[in-house]
């Protein structure tokens, strides 16, 4: 029986382990844990407790599962590249006593429940740390704090749909998957937006599709940080293409999805403003991106006129049901305010500042290095050449689509990390290209970030 | 200005102190903490920190908001009585170093994505787990971890309309609010059915119902416990009224919203059983009621052929996108991982059998005490005459329903505690009352269950 590493013991595609396991092996034993083979998936199974087992002993066996798993994700953690996801979470651990409370922000933040064990006053702190960012009096909004960036979607397009009940959803090819499986949940015709190469909405395609369907209101999805190529829709335009396509105030709504650049955009300057100054209805951010939360979290903000609509007094429970989930998570809201506290609008600024200084740096050495890439100008996403190799994107935790992969450049992202990456990929794909050229990707990324043979001999001249 | 007592400082209703809010401080001086005033709301708002601020002061004081915020929830624990929550959680304290990774077992359980920080082998085995409790074998279920009752709702709802695209859906008056919710969502037509003073659904009711809707299937909701009076619906009545109203196997689906009651019932003997192996489409079970677990979490199970339905493969994260979520809570699944190992089907059926014993004590000394009351053979919900002040709902955080309130006996709350609260009841109540005769509650719960002087009298005859 062939010996199993400890890091595919977590995985659950049963794969052989690679070099890169082995590699992993070695980190992990350098970090005091001894080589383990023949763990198996059994370790894994909720077994009954045996009569005679001690109690002891059993939570002895528990605990150094978790502990082994624990240096699993530190080693996976380590060599995070393409989500976008922070990984610098130690200063949660201030939180751990927490978790031995049940809390539950059941219902509307701004109602207390007869539930006690909540964090609502947490809650409704980061919600006006949050309005304010975006630009909406204390009185102005409502929102609340979600289990992640598709609840405030999920949320924001009802929202839409409330207000618009024979609306069509219009959302870019390169929104999130979220929006294509709401406009199915929620029975609304969807009409999707091309793209241009820098991974924006085209609003010219837009314009185009609204005039289609001049008689019916537009809900609008516009994606702030697009999941492959982190571009920014721009919201100006949008607007100005439905005041020209003959949409008036009342005939549209529109969401914005700043799930992954809602904590970037508001910190650049030379940037299209996004702010409820504007006529937008919603924005989701997430919690687990940029802040590096635990788990996926979010804020939802609207309108407070809108949310009338949607929300239900419940007796029995004493509150409003107004959000999506009902029962809600009472510790993401106490991670958010934590981290908030801690880095301020300044912390946060300098976090922005550097990740888009690292970007800046990766996609100057993969240019450098002659492979095709692109970074636009208000993203922290490297897209480039996707590597040849399954292994190499599974160590390193890639995105890929089609010729195309990505780094997300986050806070926990560093030039070193950067520097082992960049040495990784530079020295294995003369092994994967070896004398023929790479491929072209002036479709994928425009012709000024192609770097194969035709494009770059262009750019040259 | 008046002072400001720490019960009330964590509340976000702006009350004055009460008489419960002063022994809370007094408890919670016990616990070593001084007495303090004058504590504002602006303690809990971000703040930006000063530059010339040093960082471990901003920390100190941080972790002293947290940690009196823990003082409350101890002490809001401790008296909590109505929600469907166990607060025996400090088990998981032993997990707490799991808070320092951002893990995300996003999309499908079954098919790892390229991010590595997930929990998906520790989510599969609680999968399997709850799968061999409700009958159905290891490759005919699929199921994931969710953020709580109301997404595996949404998840169960939404298999059914897909597979019956024209279905109505059927609840009962007494299942849980999302229901009417996700009508509303979804679009679709809905009939509620009215239930029976125990809380169940009236299946003549739903005949009715059935018979004039017969040119199209039916989407019915079964209620595993009910919010109110913890009912169990009768699955088998369910299934004879569809049959007999000459609905056949392919025109109805049956999702089985078991958020509350999934983890007693299975224990139970003469009682309806809830299995695959009756027709049913998905059930939902809370993981944050009966098992403890810190934040809203749930199981949702159920056929594998069925998930084709609405699972759509996700190129770029790997995976495919099959949850209402997305990016999924990672910590979840291991908290459940981790308590179903330590107690395992014998520690959760002890656990649920002393949970009854404590009800049928709390509803014998309530009777005895000339209280209406009421208490289904299955359940744990001890439903009685509402309270007369608000103080004392507030203070033993009980839910309250037009002329009735109830208590939830889940596995924290022991036979001291319940002296507590009947010892402060019936002391209280005296005052309410004086000499006035306590209400007729016989429409509410049945003449059997009423105390008034009208129907006492009757039982003894």
């Amino acid at each position: 029986m062939a010996p199993h590493f400890p890091v595919n013991k977590f995985s659950t595609n049963g794969q052989e382990p690679s070099d890169y396991d082995r590699q992993a092996v070695m980190i992990t034993n350098q970090i005091g844990m001894e080589e383990k083979s023949q763990q198996l998936d059994e370790d894994f199974a909720v077994v009954e407790p045996k009569d005679e087992e001690c109690a002891v002993e059993r939570l002895h066996h528990l605990t150094k599962i978790v502990t082994e798993f624990q240096d699993h994700l530190r080693e996976r953690a380590s060599n995070q590249l393409g989500h976008p996801g922070n990984h610098n979470c130690s200063h949660y651990l201030a939180l751990s006593t927490l978790l031995q409370y049940n809390i539950n922000n059941v219902g509307d933040p701004f109602k207390e429940s007869n539930y006690g064990l909540h964090t609502k006053k947490f809650e409704v702190s980061v919600l006006d740390w949050f309005a304010q960012l975006w630009g909406i009096d204390k009185d102005e909004y409502w929102g609340y704090v979600t289990n992640g960036g598709t609840e405030g979607n999920l949320h924001g397009i009802l929202m839409g749909r409330e207000l618009l009940p024979n609306g069509i959803l219009y959302t870019s090819q390169e929104s999130h998957y979220s929006m294509l499986k709401i406009a199915r949940m929620y029975r609304m015709d969807c009409e999707t937006i091309a793209s241009l190469a820098t991974g924006e909405m085209d609003c010219n395609d837009l314009q185009d599709k609204l005039l289609m369907n001049k008689d019916r209101p537009a809900i609008i999805n516009v994606t702030i940080g697009t999941t492959f190529k982190g571009a920014v829709d721009d919201l100006d335009l949008v607007v100005q293409t439905l005041i020209d396509s003959g949409f008036s105030d009342n005939q549209f709504y529109i969401h914005c999805d700043a799930a992954m650049s809602g904590l970037v955009v508001p910190f650049l300057k030379q940037v299209t403003k996004f702010t409820f100054k504007k006529p937008i209805g919603s924005v989701s951010i997430s919690g687990h991106k940029f802040l590096g939360c635990p788990m996926p979290c979010g804020v939802l903000l609207t309108r407070r006129k809108y949310i009338k609509l949607i929300s239900r007094n419940i007796e029995y429970i004493a509150t409003c049901d107004s959000t999506i989930a009902g029962s809600r998570n009472g510790h993401s809201p106490i991670f958010m305010w934590y981290v908030l506290n801690i880095k301020g609008w300044k912390g946060l600024k300098q976090d922005v500042e550097k990740c888009l200084k690292n970007a800046r740096y990766l996609r100057h050495h993969l240019k450098k290095a002659g492979i095709s890439s692109m970074l636009n100008e208000t993203s922290v996403t490297v897209v480039f050449e996707r590597p040849q190799d399954s292994e190499f994107i599974r160590h390193w935790q890639l995105q890929c689509l089609g010729s195309m992969a990505h780094v997300v450049v986050m806070p926990h992202v560093t030039i070193e990390m950067l520097d082992r990456f960049l040495y990784d990929l530079i020295r294995k794909r003369n092994i994967w290209h070896g004398t023929l050229h790479p491929p072209c990707l002036a479709e994928d990324m425009g012709i000024c970030n192609c770097a194969c043979p035709v494009h770059a001999r262009k750019h040259m001249n």
